[in-house]
């Protein structure tokens, strides 16, 4: 009845990580007096932001990707690569506010499990669009 | 057949209501004389601006919410909340655009919104795959 | 059992397309020596990233307008409509990487495509729950 509960899981907990960088951004406006709409004038407060911004960026490709991979492989593997890819997002946001070369660990693991998602599931539709026809 | 039209439809009003709010991008930009690529240089430009980029940020986490309560809970609860998310970001990109205070009640409708949508489905979620299993 | 693998295709090229605009920004700060989180001081990165960041604004408009198009219409008449998208787009960036008016022929191609999918679903919903209900 819901086959796919694992990604579906996995798809609101990213939505949570990702709710929770946009939430330090506030806390980083507190420490250096800066409010909105202003979006620059403290390295710290930039840096926050491009955390949750490019955390933006990337959940289409990932969400997207991690669903289509559950349609066409496996539900399960497809939430496990989606863990891997919160795990690598918290890294890459908490290094990210430290420092910008911090964030790259984090930042490649969440890319490597995206590429996973995306390549497997286009692997798979191209093949069945091959054979078995549209 | 479709199991979810209502929330098919409250989910294109809410991206017509997305685009609205990016029409009104261009018409701060004559008022100004500010032109793309910059993105800053006038409150009220930079205040339609963030209002715009602020309901970006939320659609993820809003419209997978919305859905996935639809799917694990009731299309029509979940095409209710989410009229409420529309009228709430419609409040919210009114009151921005005339000062950034301003923008707080219809932020806080629709995040109310969003929450019972997000954690509505997230308990449901765990509760299927705890009975049930994956 | 999979009805709809041409425009899962289609959306997985759309969402490389995007990716393939995010490259560009790394490149782009290599030329002018401009380095995150800072997002200004060059018009040529400016533009390059505003490129990349209104493909993200209109993807949610896009991915959404499509999947729904395919469900109550056509698999066949969204996957050619998305990519009639894609090929704008990528006038779009290219364009607007030179010079600012520059992306406005590709912008129109996208805006179209993405007008005729979000309006077609549109009326086919409305005339679903008129005539059978929700």
């Amino acid at each position: 009845m819901h086959p796919h509960s694992l990604v579906a899981l996995v798809t609101l907990l990213a939505l949570l990580t990702y709710f929770w960088m946009s939430t330090r951004v506030p806390l980083a406006r507190r420490k250096c007096g800066i409010w909105p709409p202003a979006m620059t004038g403290d390295p710290e407060l930039e840096r926050t932001i491009r955390a949750h911004y490019n955390t933006l960026e990337w959940l289409p490709l990932f969400l997207v990707s991690m669903w289509l991979f559950a349609i066409y492989w496996s539900d399960l593997v497809a939430a496990g690569l989606g863990a891997v890819w919160i795990v690598g997002r918290i890294l890459y946001a908490v290094g990210y506010a430290r420092d910008a070369p911090k964030r790259e660990p984090g930042f490649l693991i969440q890319a490597i499990a995206t590429a996973v998602l995306l390549f497997g599931a286009l692997g798979r539709i191209v093949w069945v669009l091959a054979t078995v026809g549209a």
